[in-house]
């Protein structure tokens, strides 16, 4: 116990230098931020507030182009619902009753690009993990795809591979499903009011569907954000991750500063990296 | 895109003979279960349910002595409430306000035992990863600790590393926070009513805290199970971990079979593995 008190003691000096991972933030430079284009960014309002999710043209081209297509048709403008929240799993949405749709893309991987970065810290699922632009990525060397991090939404499909069009969507809400990686297409990220899916009462039916016993949560429309009234536009930036603060906030997250933390993890997880997301000047 | 079909089909002819987690569950001998013991459940009554955790006496025994003192002592019976709620990380809950509390305990990691059973899967943050008994475990050879998986339970502490007594406790909501793997106590699981906790709405202060804009979540009674009336007790049983369906069970998750996964991951994190609870015959 002495012992177990005195090494505290000595890694509590070691970590108190280091900054905290919000301190990174506010000492970073605008120029280590960028803009959220309108034109990828989808708008996904509930009664309880807005759901805003940047899409990932450059890894799901033709089911994102799809989702864009189906939104400015108003696809979505009839008994659109949340139909499904499963714990520690996903929230689902959908047309309710979803009318049958046609097609679907393998969008599960791509090939490598440049702008991947991998991190120095091992991953249980893939022989690298990281970030590329504004997406957490894996990679082998011979191919790259975007993993399943809280707050990743991916287009659910059927049995058959390429069923999935982006008619129905799904969110991650809980531990990282990464069993679903390079099974599904992934077609972005939640960049704001995630909270307002994970908080969703959870279904009761079986794999979390609402089923007829509860109430779906209505989405009261879903719309590009280059289509709505310039004032109605999110107006969000992200840090960049191949910036410099960018590193140094995968950095304190992986050896946490502070007077709090007395042993440093010093790894870090792909999916404990929440990429900053804040609201423009 | 031909080829990758023609690699999917392979795949799910091999994965189609393996069986699913819940069908290895279904097929498990009751011999491979337990009983869990009332006497180390603590029974969390809310207006919604009932939330119920299992204590990890042989991990952090001075606190979840304590623990359990203070429950029996009536600590609890006067404005318990649940007062944090943190998107993605923890719930939190303690008598609101919280009297001061004298003491705590280190018990961030133990000797290591016979009984921990490392999988041989790669994890991002320990040398070994696997369980001991009903809990998520690491270890290093030299010592072995309690993880932060979703639904672990822990003492919530001051600055000082002793300061964790139990009379405030936190349950994991989020993608597990590996960080605070020994360097705060864990003292069990939540094995019924998760989906209570995880819905619950996320608190709009710094770090989640509902502070006094919005109403704490009032915890009608805490109990420990062996201390109600036998009719009113949880009659719970887990999966054995040493058990032969257990291994299979993780091998099932490890490897999805069923005909929806195209690509099996072959490997498997130690916190998407959910011990197996349900109620007992």
């Amino acid at each position: 116990m002495r012992a177990a008190i005195a090494a505290a003691l000595l890694f509590a000096t070691a970590a108190m230098a280091a900054p905290a991972p919000d301190e990174v933030l506010k000492a970073s430079p605008a120029s280590d931020w960028h803009r959220l284009d309108p034109a990828e960014l989808l708008v996904m309002q509930l009664k309880t507030g807005r759901v805003v999710i940047q899409l990932a043209p450059g890894f799901a081209p033709r089911t994102v182009g799809n989702i864009r297509k189906l939104v400015q048709d108003g696809y979505f403008n009839k008994n659109a619902a949340i139909i499904r929240a499963q714990d520690n799993y996903v929230v689902q949405w959908s047309r309710d009753p979803e009318p049958p749709t046609k097609g679907g893309w393998v969008e599960f991987e791509r090939r490598p690009s440049a702008s991947f970065h991998a991190l120095k810290d091992p991953d249980t699922y893939a022989p690298q993990a990281g970030f590329d632009g504004d997406f957490p990525a894996a990679g082998d060397g011979k191919s790259e795809w975007l993993v399943h991090c809280y707050g990743m939404v991916g287009a659910g499909r059927d049995l058959a591979p390429n069923t999935g069009n982006g008619a129905e969507l799904y969110a991650v809400t809980g531990q990282a499903p990464r069993h679903l990686d390079r099974n599904i297409t992934l077609v972005g990220r939640v960049v704001q009011g995630m909270e307002l899916l994970s908080a969703l009462p959870r279904g009761a039916e079986t794999m979390g569907f609402y089923g007829k016993s509860a109430p779906h949560v209505p989405i009261l429309f879903l719309r590009i954000a280059a289509d709505m009234p310039a004032a109605d536009q999110p107006r969000l930036e992200a840090l960049t991750t191949a910036s410099k603060s960018f590193a140094a906030y995968v950095e304190a997250r992986r050896n946490r500063g502070g007077p709090f933390f007395i042993r440093p993890a010093g790894r870090i997880d792909v999916c404990n990296i929440p990429l900053p997301v804040r609201a423009a000047p």
